[in-house]
C-alpha cells in the first residue's frame, strides 16, 4: 500500500493557511478544536451559512465542545500544568479564532488559504465543494456528496492514502483542467472505524471474503440537534437511515484497488483509471453485511465484526491480535503529525474497549481500539472495534489526509 | 412440535397454590407481580435467605417494580378506571402478599404448594432446587444450574414444550423414583428472545444452518445491584460473562430433538431418551455465533440476527415476515392464560421495534417483536428481535411452562 | 374551595363526543391514549396541521407512546389476561382511532363534538383556540396562550376548579356573547406538580408566605423532537426558557382568589370579576422563587420544595405528612372518573419517590407523590414532589377539567 | 484570609516522594492520574488492602480512568501532538506506576515518603490514618473520618488554607507530641463545590445569613461499584445518605474562624484554639439547608444555590458576578502548581455551566463554574455552581493542600 504519487517526501512548510467550511456545525467545531494547536496549519478563514456571515465566530457559533472556545490551544484536559504554562504564548493566537469574522462559503473569500476543509452538511456541500474545486482550491471534505464519484478518492488515511494517485486524473478531467483544485473525501464514521482493522488483516493474511458488522453508534455521529433525546434515552434505535448501505459500498471502494478502465478512455485514448470495487483483479469478491444501531452513548462507535478469510486455514485469534497490533500505516511512518502513534490498540481485557473509557485512547481519538478477538463459530474470527467517530471518524481523517497531501507534494 | 405427553387436555383447576423461592430478588419480585392477578395460581408461600426469613414480605424486600407492592392486582398502568374499580375485590387478597411471612427455602415449608417457582441465584439454586425435587415437588426454575442436565428439559414455552416428555424419565432415574417431583428450567433471557423467531422459521422453512447474533442487553438482565452505573451510563460494555456460551449451546438443546440414546440404558435395558444437541437425526448441524453487549437500557434485549437456511433458495424477506407473523405456538392454542395473544409481532416501520417503546407490546412482555427483516449480503436473512428480558425472558416463561404442565396433567 | 357554579351535580351523560386539536403531537397522542377507554368521552374528530389533513390518523402520526396505537383500549401494561380478553369488544372501536381521517383545525369540522381538547403548540394555538371559542365550542386547552388572560381560568383540577366560576363572565364579555363557547386552560407541567401539595398545605395550615422550588424536569416536558440528545445525555441543563417565570406567576393565579374588580365594570356597571394574584384579600403576599433544570429522565418532574408558612409556629413535618395524605380535592368527591383515587401519595422511605419507579403511581399518573418531608434550616419545611408531567401535568388535567365541567353542567 | 503560618514562602523542592493509601480505589486512581505528571511529587509507594498487597499495581487495580494506565504522564486528551512527543521521555517513568508492587497500609512501608495522600474508604480510614499520624507522617486525607475532629483542619484549598494554623496544636496535643505527623482533611465533594463561591461572596460583601442549596450529584461521587445502574439510569434519586448533614455542618466549619477556646487549655494554661462553628465572633449565625439528589451524570456536581446576605441592601447580580470572577485564592497567588488559573469561571450564557461540557473547564477540574446569577424572589441572589467532584471535590483538593503545606514549610 505504498504511495504511488511522489517518491520524495516534501519537507513540511512552516505555516500553511487553511480555511474551514461549515465552521459553526458539529464537524466544523471539531476541525477548529483540532487545528487550534496544529503544528503546520493556521486557521485563516471560517465559512458558514448566510445566518452566520459577518458575525464574529464566537457570536455565530453555539459552541458544544468540552474544551471551551477560549481555552483552545491551551492544552486542555489532562495536560500538566507546566505544559499549560509553556503554551501561554499561543493564547493570543487562539483567542483569535473566536474573533474571526465568519465568511460566506464562496471561493473568493478563501483565496488566502492553501487548502480548505469542509464540514458542510450534505444538503449544501455538493454545489459549494464543486465551486471550490473549480476555483482551483484543494478541498478535504467530510461530506458524503462526492464519495461515490469514480474520480474522487475516498480515503481513510490509515488505510488507502495511495488512492490519492487518482487526483491527477480528477484534475485532468475537469473542464478546464485544474492545476491545484481537487476534492478528497474521507469515509463515513462507521465505515472508517471498522475498515482499519480489516485493512490490517488483509495486509497480513490476504483477502477477506465476507464481513458481518453490527454497529452500536454514538449520538454525536448524527450531528446537532441530531437525535431527539426522547428517541434514544434508555433506548436503542435499530436503524440509521442510509448507514448500512454506506458501510457496505464504501468498504468496497476503500479496500479496492485502482485499475485502468477497459471501457473509458481520455481524449488521448489512454484508459482512464477507475476504482475497482469488485476486486476483479484476481482477488475474491468481498461481501459485506451491516446492521446499524444507535445507542445512548455520546462519543464512540462500537462495532461487532465477524469475518471470513479467503485463505484456509484462517489465522488464529492470536495471530490476528499480533497483526492488528503491528499494523503501521504509511501516514505514520511518513510522519503526519496527526497520525496516531499506534493505529490499532489491542485490548486483552475481556470487557474492553468501552466507549466511555477508551474512545480517546492515548492518541486523542486518532487510532482505533480492538478487543475480544476470538473464533467465530460461523465465519472465522470475531472482535469488537471502537473508534472515535468525531475524531478519526470525521475531522481527524480529513486533517491527516491533508497532512499526507502536503508531505507528498499534492498540495503545494 | 406437537406435545407427546397426554392427548387430552385437563381442564384447569380453579385455584392452585404456588410457592416462590428467591422471592425478594429481582426475578422473585417479577414472579410476584405477574402472579398477583393470575387466574389460576395463588401465592401461598414465599421463600428467601436467612436474612429475610421470619419477616413480613414488605419489610424483607427492597421492592423495585414500577407497580407498587400495595398496588398489585389492581390492574396498574394503562388500565381503564372502570376495570380498576371492578378489581377492587382482589385488593384485600393482594395486600396479603406484602403481609406474608417469608419462609426459609426448605421443602417442608412449601408442602401446601402444588408447584413452586424458583427465582434463586445460581450460587444457591443447585442444592435447594435438588432438595425440592427430592421432596416430590414440581419445580419451575429460572436458574441456570440444571439447564445442562440431560434429563432436565430446558423449555422456552413458545418453542419446545414438547420437551416436557422427558420428565417421566427424569422422575424414573431419581433414586427413589419420583411421582410428582421434577425440575423444569427455562432458558437464559437472551437465548429465549431470539430462539422464538428461529423456531418459527424452522417450522416454516426447515432447518437453519448457521446463525450470527449480536445482542444489546438491558441492565435488568443482571439483577440487582447488578451493573454498576459507572460501568454503563453513556457506555456499552462488549462483554457479559458466560452469556455467549449460554446462547450458543442453549439454542442447540432447545431446537434439538429428543432421541433414544445409543449408549445409555435403563435397568430394563430400554434406551434412555436424551437431547440430541447435534441434530444428528438427518438435519444439518446448526452453528451459532453470539456476541453479547450490555447497553444502558432498563428493560428489553435487542438482538441483531443473521441466519442461513439449509434450503436453497432461501425464503424471501416477505415470506419470512409472513411466517413469523403467523407463528402460533402450542401454548397459545392450548389456552395457557399467560401465553401471548400473538407470539411474534412483526413491525413494518424501518426503525422499530425499540426497547423503550415496544418492550411490553400488547401482551405485557409475553411475546417478542421482530423488525427490519431484510436480506443479508453474507448469510440469507437478517432482522432484529426485541424481547422483554424480565417477562418472557424470565418469570413469564416459567409461568407459562407451569400453565402448560397443568393443562397437560404433568402437574396434578 | 367549593364550586360556585351549580349547586346540583348533573348526572353524567352516557356518551359525549369530543374532538382533539393537535392530535399528532406529543400532547395530542397522550389525549388519545387516555381517552381511548374513557367511560364518557368518545373521540369523534382529530385535528392537525395541513401536512396531516386528509390522511388516516395512523399514517399521519409518528406514534411515540408505549401503548401501541393498535392496542389502545385493550388495557395494556399490567392488565391481567382475563381483563384483556373481556375488553375485546372495545377493540373494533379503538382500532377506529387509527382509521379516523385527520381534519384541519377549523371549528366547522368539529361541529359534532360537544367539547374539544387542545394539545396545540403555542405558536398556532392563539388564533385557532380563539376561533373555536367564537364558534361557541367549549375548549379545554393545554397551551399556554390564554393562561394569563384575566377572564380565562387557569385550572389545576386538584386545586382550583372553583375558578370555573369566571366562565360566565368570559362568555358575557365576548362579542357577541357566548352561550356555550369558552376556553379553560390547565397549568404548566412543573407548576401543576408542586402546586397540588401547596394547596393541600394552605387548606390545612393557612397561607404560605414564601416558596423556593428547584425542579429536575423530564425531557418529555419539551415535546418532540424537543431536547437534542447531545444536550441532555449524561448531563443536566440548568435552564428551561420561560419556565421559572411560568411557575412564579401561575402559582399566584392558581392559589389566588377571584374578587370583584374595583376598576373594571361591565356595561351594566357591575364590577367585573378578576383574579386576585396579589392575595390582597387579607392574606400575606406569596413569594415564589423557582430554579428549573432539565435532567435525563423520560417522564416525571421532580421538584425540591422549601416553604415558609405565615402561621407561627409552623406545622411539624409529621403534621405536614398527614395533611398531604388526607388531601381530598373536590374533583375526587364529585366523582370525576379520571381523578386519582388518592391525590397525594406520601412516601415514608427516605429515597422515594423516584421518577422511574413512582411516576405512574397506582393512579396512572393522575396523582402526585411526595417524600422526604422534613424541617428546613432556613424556611420551615422541605420535601420533594414527583408528578407525571405527561399525565396530571398535561392531558390528564384537561380531561379532569372537562369531567368537572360536565358534572357541574358547565358543558351541556 | 491570609495565612497565619509562616510569612516566608519556602522555595519548592525539586522532587518530593509521596505515598498513596487506597491506591486501587476510585479516589486512589484519581490521585495517581493527577500525580503522574506533577512537577514536584513523585509517586513512591502505593498502599491498598490485603487482597492487592504484593501484586503489581497494574494487576491489582481495576483501572477505570479515561486516561489509560499506560498513558499516564503522556499528556492525554486534548494535548497537541508536539507536546505529546516532547513528553516521551517521561514514559518510562510513568510506566513505572503500573509496575510498582502494592504495599499494605502500614506506616513502616511508607518511610521513604515525605507525605502521604489517603483515598481510603471511611470504614478503614480511621485506624490507618491515625497510625500514620502517630508514626510522624504528614497525611492529606480525602476520607470523612477526622473532618469533625476539632483539631483537624477541614480545608478547601481555595477557601480556608489559613486553617492549617491549627496543626501545631494538633501535633502538641498528640501523645507523644509530633514533629511532623498530622492529618489534614479536605471536604465532602458537594460541600467543596458550593463553598468556593460562598467564600468569594463573603470576602466581597460580608457575612451570608442563610443558604438554601439543592444538589444534583454525579454518580462518580459514590465511588465504585457505587450506585447500581438500575437505581439511576433515566432516574433521579432524591436522597444521598448523610450528605445533607455533611453539607450543613462542613460549611460552618470551613467558613468559620479559629478562636481561642474559653473552656479548653493546654498544660501551660494557654487557651486551646478551636473552630468557631457558630460564628460567635460578631458575625451573624449562618443557616444552611441542603437537599441532595443523585442524577445520571458521570462527573460533575451541579448545585442550585439561593442565599441571603447580612448586608442591606444586598449586592446586585452584576456585583455578584464580578466578585465571583475576581476571586483569587491564596493558593493561587502563592503559586501552588495544581491551583486553578481561575478559581471561579462565571458564565454569561443562560444555559451554562453544564456537567458534560464544562466540568473540566480550562483548569482540569481544579476550579468551579458559576452561572445563572440572578435575583431570588425569596432570598437575595440565586445561581448554579458546577464542580468536578473527582478533581476539586476530591484528590485535587488534597494535592493543593499538600502543595500549600510544602510552600508554607508545614511539610519539610
Amino acid at each position: 500500500m505504498s504511495s504511488k504519487i511522489t517518491p520524495n517526501i516534501v519537507s513540511p512548510p512552516k505555516k500553511i493557511k487553511v480555511g474551514i467550511l461549515g465552521a459553526t456545525g458539529t464537524v466544523g467545531q471539531r476541525f477548529i478544536t483540532l487545528l487550534s494547536d496544529h503544528p503546520w496549519f493556521i486557521i485563516e478563514a471560517l465559512g458558514a451559512s448566510e445566518r452566520s456571515k459577518g458575525k464574529r465566530y464566537r457570536e455565530a457559533v453555539k459552541w458544544k465542545q468540552t474544551i471551551p472556545l477560549g481555552g483552545l490551544g491551551l492544552g486542555g484536559i489532562g495536560t500538566s500544568e507546566t505544559e499549560k504554562i509553556s503554551s501561554t504564548d499561543l493564547r493570543s493566537d487562539d483567542r483569535r479564532v473566536g474573533d474571526l469574522i465568519v465568511k460566506g462559503c464562496i471561493p473568493e473569500e478563501f483565496k488566502a488559504c492553501q487548502l480548505v476543509f469542509s464540514g458542510l452538511d450534505a444538503d449544501v456541500a455538493g454545489d459549494i465543494e464543486s465551486a471550490f474545486r473549480s476555483a482551483n482550491i484543494s478541498l478535504f471534505s467530510n461530506a458524503k456528496n462526492y464519495r461515490r464519484d469514480p474520480h474522487v478518492p475516498l480515503v481513510v488515511p490509515l488505510v488507502n492514502p495511495s488512492h490519492f494517485s487518482i487526483i491527477p486524473q480528477q484534475q485532468r478531467l475537469h473542464s478546464p483542467s485544474l492545476s491545484k483544485g481537487f476534492i478528497v473525501t474521507n469515509a463515513n464514521c462507521s465505515t472508517t472505524g471498522y475498515v482499519i482493522p480489516l485493512a490490517a488483516l488483509e495486509k497480513a493474511f490476504g483477502p477477506i471474503e465476507s464481513v458481518l458488522v453490527t454497529t452500536m453508534q454514538a449520538i454525536s455521529g448524527a450531528g446537532y440537534p441530531g437525535v431527539p433525546s426522547l428517541d434514544i434515552l434508555g433506548n436503542v434505535v435499530p436503524y440509521i437511515g442510509g448507514e448500512e448501505e454506506k458501510i457496505e459500498w464504501e468498504t468496497l471502494k476503500i479496500l479496492g484497488g485502482i485499475t485502468d478502465s477497459e471501457t473509458e478512455f481520455d481524449k488521448n485514448g489512454v484508459p482512464l483509471k477507475t476504482f475497482d470495487m469488485h476486486q476483479a483483479g484476481g482477488r475474491p469478491a468481498l461481501r459485506v453485511s451491516a446492521s446499524c444501531n444507535r445507542v445512548p452513548v455520546v462519543d464512540g462507535h462500537m462495532e461487532c465484526v465477524s469475518l471470513r478469510f479467503h485463505r484456509r486455514p484462517p489465522p488464529s485469534p492470536q495471530q490476528v491480535r499480533e497483526a492488528l497490533s503491528a499494523f503501521t500505516p504509511e501516514v505514520q511512518t511518513l510522519g503526519c503529525p496527526s497520525a496516531p502513534r499506534k493505529a490499532i490498540e489491542v485490548f486483552e481485557e475481556p470487557d474492553r474497549p468501552q466507549p466511555r473509557l477508551d474512545v480517546k485512547g492515548t492518541h486523542n481519538g486518532a487510532g482505533v481500539s480492538v478487543g475480544r478477538v476470538r473464533q467465530c463459530q460461523v465465519l472465522d474470527i470475531k472482535f469488537v472495534v471502537l473508534s472515535d467517530n468525531v475524531s478519526i471518524g470525521a475531522a481527524t481523517s480529513s486533517i491527516i489526509n491533508a497532512e499526507y497531501a502536503v508531505l507528498k507534494g499534492v498540495v503545494s
